[in-house]
């Protein structure tokens, strides 16, 4: 929980920015844009399918993702770039999954829709498979005029959008914007926290993913407690190896968007990833897996790019090679942790 | 998991250590003893109770606290001072309560038990009321003259006793005895790492119950897992400043022994700590608790030692304020988190 306070009185303080667009309607966008709502933001809240922002702007819910929650009134959802447009927002929250974020990006640029002066924030958590780059990296590509900054910790949107206390950290290199951030994201179940690191909170909130399936394969195979717990202790340590070694600061990874995201994560019947991998575990093909969940496991993605980082960085992954070998390379899950626990242990602050 | 490797061929290297005492008849203490008979020590396996002892002797199970495993030939439960003194072994294992480590270890000093070379190694996880000392460091005020060590990890002794894959860490201040030690605790499901910080692995050990308290106690309130998992990453910020202030190394609490056996215990159904703070936060008063299990939960002694320990230090431990409040302040468990959830956050690394 990175440097400084928020607002100690929340409804006196109106937050600077006054208007956002949310990027992105699956769950954790929905639950965003709600947030913004109820901070007072006006948000224009875009999502690509025509029938489900429709649906959404008559129903109040987002009937795919997050069916629950009413959301706000001072969400205004759409499928059109127009309307995004025509908001000229201060802010712009992009919560697509990584491998849309470029190409939706370009197609931002390439309309127009940005008039140049908002703060890009990032709450999707991946790496660039082609770049290795981060998505606060990608959008830096695509709008290099533009400040960037990223949220992240353990925040699985079902509980935020339940009003159950939850706490996150958002990072920006200008400290002015992370609080004007950190104001518009504060509210009485919700604690933000700011820091500088952007690197470290997204190379960690990125990497967590593929722990998570990491933990998910071991409770598929029923290793136990113990076992998990020796997984994310090990996954922790290739996080601040392959995080520091890409520039991020190795306090970030013992915070709440280190080791707070990955234990939620590792943890949680909420999580996706951990989901693919139990189902990994027990024995179902990936194919099968994905085609039978509509929602997107971003460690899936994340394991491969991750993969190519650490090897291009040279730094020892061995967790993680064990995933990417159940996940790419047909490995049979019981022998990849077999040969993983098989190996001859090094200092863990190698 | 701090330097060193086990032995690459199990069978072939016979450890040095050849007979061990263990001290301490709960799950724990039997699955220890039975770890060291597997590994070809001979084991004498003391506890107090004569009746548990002698059905301990011809059913070859712990009916009261392991009943599902069948204890190894090589073990001889006793409950007799005099046995232990014919043994002469090499190695004394102490695992019993904390509360009780000082008197029986001044009534094995006064029966003269030992001859006076047996490294002595701790497997209780506390801190002493009165002195603020580690177990490590009562036994040195006892047996100032013996070599001292203790083992730590995510160790829940039903899953070790069902032979699932586990790793843990020995610490001892001479290397040749870590690995003598090592060797003792290695087989085919339990990896056992070396460290030479025997106070980091102490303190953080003792400190994880209180967390896996506060743990239940959010679990028992349905505040959820991202709740949890803020607590989890707040909780290991304090095991961090509080164990480095008493001698710990910070890469420690990173490991096994700090982050891995704090995850284990907050997030498993084993964990008596995390089960007391559950029925803590349905409302269950704390007297009632202990009343209705046999087990020592080591969390609610190990709270009031360390609140006293962290007083004296000056150091800030805010969720252990509010564990120390809802178990001896009879604060109420919602308000004391509420109280903490209402604080004013801090720089994560102060």
């Amino acid at each position: 929980m990175p440097t400084s306070t928020p607002p100690s009185s929340l409804s006196e303080n109106a937050p600077p920015l006054k208007s956002a667009l949310v990027l992105g309607a699956g769950s954790w966008g929905t639950a965003l844009a709600d947030m913004l709502a109820r901070r007072g933001l006006e948000v224009v809240f875009w999502g690509r399918d025509e029938a489900l922002m429709s649906a959404m702007a008559s129903t109040r819910r987002n009937e795919r993702y997050l069916s629950e929650m009413e959301i706000h009134e001072g969400v205004r959802p759409t499928h059109d770039f127009a309307v995004l447009k025509e908001a000229k927002a201060d802010l712009v929250v992009f919560v697509m999954p990584s491998k849309g974020l470029r190409s939706v990006s370009a197609q931002l640029h390439d309309a127009g829709v940005f008039h140049g002066r908002e703060l890009l924030l990032s709450c999707t958590k991946g790496i660039e498979m082609t770049t290795g780059k981060t998505m606060s990296g990608v959008l830096g590509d695509v709008f290099p005029q533009h400040r960037h900054a990223a949220l992240s910790g353990p925040n699985h949107a079902e509980e935020i959008s339940r009003q159950m206390p939850s706490a996150g950290v958002v990072a920006c290199d200008d400290a002015e914007s992370a609080l004007a951030l950190q104001s518009c994201f504060t509210l009485p179940w919700f604690r933000c926290y700011t820091s500088e690191d952007v690197l470290g909170v997204e190379w960690a909130g990125a990497m967590k993913n593929v722990y998570a399936i990491a933990a998910g394969i071991a409770r598929g195979l029923n290793l136990g407690d113990n076992a998990i717990a020796a997984l994310v202790t090990r996954g922790l340590a290739e996080m601040v190896r392959l995080g520091v070694s890409r520039g991020g600061q190795v306090e970030t990874f013992y915070g709440l968007s280190g080791v707070g995201d990955l234990v939620a994560t590792c943890y949680s019947e909420h999580s996706r990833n951990n989901r693919v991998g139990k189902l990994l575990g027990q024995g179902m093909p990936l194919a099968e897996i994905i085609a039978s969940t509509r929602m997107v496991a971003e460690g899936v993605p994340n394991t491969e790019s991750l993969w190519h980082s650490a090897r291009a960085a040279g730094v020892r992954t061995p967790l993680m090679d064990a995933v990417y070998g159940v996940l790419y390379e047909n490995k049979p899950p019981k022998r990849a942790l077999q040969e993983l626990l098989g190996r001859d242990p090094r200092p863990e602050n190698d």
